[in-house]
């Protein structure tokens, strides 16, 4: 073992709550080693967030030319280059994996590369290139991230039946596929492939789409998708899956055997916590998770954990907003805890769903009658009807109180979402919202419009 | 003439301000006529805000086409169908009139079909394909609107030299054109033209284009649409235009002349206030304009006026704002005044430009050297690049002070203008936007990230 090196912050994983944290803690002039095995950004950036979402865009630039003739516009789609939407893919991820690690760079922050382990809780030992080595922190930030899960006895096999990680790396556009998992990553690649041409069943064991979300939300996607032929068998757990020469045929419960070219398994992201010390040097743990309190303390003292290992939300923001967090508390600053309701929530398939703080149905649980709703249809927003698109804008209020739900249901929702966390976070009531002048003809004016209408002053909606 | 009919309110015009008045007014309980010898909706829905708009994603949609490949996307853009584009456009148009006017109908409100004049304080008399009748209210609201102004000597055919009206009937996509005027209408219509194919040139007279936005947006803006291929002769006063058998021929101070099959005459909008009895009944008028207070009052007792007729920001949301006020205003709800530089401001070519509150200029001249200012650019922004879409998000702050201007350039960053007008309305500080998570990868992030920066705690940018 080399001589121990000693940081006022060693980071185990240098994904986004990582990495935040390193860039956060450095900023205050703390010490920093940033332990990752990978590639500084971790899964958000080379193979969750970014990748995806350039899919989608060269899904919606497919719908583009597919559907131009509605708006005049005489194009014709003559296929999907999957060479080219992995390089245009891959040229965005790289571009920001250079200035990421230039902003590294440029703090001071130490990376180490190798994969660590924590060997005493202030120690995370580190097996790389170069042979191994201890890295004692003061602090010690857990980070490892998360893995793509699958079922029990279903086993993986990267070609027929594959995980996200593979999906982004296909070289071809499958002619059919079963999504299993009806949550965000399988909403978000059912959509990209059924752009591209490709026949798409999602297989969900709950009795709806995107089942953490509002209700209606989930009611009006399953619609659209309806509409874009995309099958979604809800209500539907799997049973097993058997390997063809030319594929797959995947066996659910009360419903015939689907057979597809591919089945892409996305039931979900574990914790990536296993043989990593972590319950050996005393950390609590639940399920492979690592349990901390609002300031993303573990059990231990001075052991932190940030990201998809603790459990909630596993969204690269709310690892972001967790690493400042813990830079600030380990720098005295005394930041304000994160209220997990007031992070926003965005699926980015098509139509795409946004939504921060409770459904409906949690609402109740929590305040019974005591609740109000407004839907805002987006039919009566003039930009949404110049994009084509349908959905809603739906507030949950506690009555009499501010408003503590907002979701959000078409086209390009997700941008409305940065707004919607402002009147969430600053807990304002319709009235507060409803005096004041949104752009025309925005999609943004249709939350201005229902905080109008749940005001009691509606302008373009029945009274 | 008719025996009188009175009412607690008539308005004269039924464009976005006097609608939104007649909306409210009626909802609030009063007996509301309006009068309009067009269409309901005014400019802005049927010459206005909707089909520009609707003509601006047909562009995108061409564009996406055009430049499918740099995503991975095989497709041809065959060409536009200006028949096609225009029955999309006029779709949308009439799905939103046919809205309106059952929400008009269903508050029972008195629609009087036919020109209008302001005969007495408290009269307007109007005649209509039934003859003339007199329509008297205990409040009168002026809201006649506006039209296309051109320049003296310069006079329109409809043919070669046409406005914004002309141009949103064209049956064809013109080879080449010359825009007179680089704000919003201008910029605009360039926008669109450029990217149905035809060649564009820009002739403004004041030294940038989009002159009342924060100079470092002009700036980004002149710099995307020279890489367009938009030309742009800024600080280029107009001299003349010959009419030749083919187009024309423009002539303009300090260059060549310019040939083109078309000249658009967009030097902003003159109030329509011409012959309408308002001098003559005692409104005090400036130019032409009419003067109004705070709560939209006019020089005389009872006759408010709203929407492009008031000195000011000519814009449906601005007239959408001043017509709830007024209806409040008179039934007594006493609401409070609209504050102008509240008013977000979008244009919504490619790319984008949206902003709210002061330019960095406005904000030095009142504060002198106590203002900060920070640039977050759009190259640190996941989606933005996902886009290829190039920008940034400027702030100017009273040093030490709340957030007083925001700034937006890119494609689609109209969307974000909805926080920002939060954020500055409700007169946040760095701090108190900067803890709060935004959803990434979104474009809206951007402004989390700005607020971060500003705030003395970059994450992905640079301290």
């Amino acid at each position: 073992m080399a001589d121990a090196n000693h940081f006022d912050v060693v980071i185990l994983g240098a994904g986004s709550g990582g990495y935040a944290c390193a860039l956060r803690a450095a900023q205050l002039g703390l010490s920093v080693a940033l332990v990752e095995k990978g590639n500084l950004g971790g899964t958000c950036l080379h193979v969750g967030c970014i990748p995806t979402k350039a899919l989608l865009h060269a899904a919606e630039v497919a719908d583009a030319a597919r559907d131009a003739e509605q708006f005049g516009v005489r194009a014709t789609l003559d296929g999907i280059d999957m060479a080219g939407v992995n390089a245009y893919k891959d040229g965005v991820v790289q571009r920001l994996f250079k200035g990421l690690t230039g902003l590294i760079k440029g703090r001071g922050i130490t990376v180490v590369e190798g994969s660590g382990r924590l060997t005493a809780p202030n120690t995370v030992t580190v097996d790389g290139p170069e042979g191994s080595a201890a890295y004692v922190g003061t602090n010690v930030v857990l980070a490892s991230g998360s893995y793509s899960r699958t079922l029990p006895g279903l086993e993986i096999d990267g070609e027929r039946v594959i995980t996200s990680e593979h999906a982004l790396t296909l070289d071809r556009v499958p002619a059919s596929v079963v999504v299993l998992g009806g949550g965000v990553i399988g909403c978000e690649f059912a959509s990209v492939w059924s752009s591209f041409g490709a026949e798409v069943t999602i297989v969900e064991a709950l009795p709806r789409l995107m089942a953490a979300e509002d209700a209606d939300s989930s009611k009006q996607l399953e619609r659209a998708f309806r509409k874009r032929k995309i099958k979604a068998l809800t209500g539907t757990p799997f049973q097993k899956v058997e390997l063809l020469d030319t594929g797959v045929r995947v066996h659910v419960e009360g419903a015939d055997p689907i057979e597809a070219e591919l089945l892409l398994v996305a039931v979900g992201r574990g914790p990536t916590t296993d043989d990593l010390g972590y319950a050996e040097a005393g950390v609590a743990m639940d399920r492979g998770f690592v349990l901390a309190d609002e300031t993303c303390r573990t059990s231990v003292p001075n052991v932190f954990a940030v990201g998809d290992i603790v459990p909630g939300l596993q969204l690269a923001h709310r690892g972001f907003a967790q690493g400042i967090l813990v830079a600030e508390e380990i720098a005295g600053l005394n930041p304000k805890p994160i209220d997990e309701a007031g992070i926003p929530r965005v699926t980015y398939c098509d139509p795409e769903l946004a939504s921060v703080g409770l459904t409906e149905a949690q609402a109740r649980e929590l305040h019974g009658d005591a609740v109000e709703t407004l839907t805002y249809d987006l039919g009566g927003n003039g930009k949404s009807q110049i994009l084509k698109t349908q959905g809603s804008v739906k507030l949950v209020r506690r009555a009499d109180g501010p408003v503590i739900g907002i979701h959000l249901v078409g086209a390009r929702v997700g941008e409305l979402i940065g707004e919607a966390q402002l009147i969430f976070n600053w807990e304002a009531y319709p009235d507060d919202v409803a005096p004041l002048v949104h752009a025309h003809p925005t999609q943004n004016e249709a939350l201005g419009e229902a905080h109008l209408a749940l005001a009691g002053k509606p302008l373009h909606a029945h009274s």
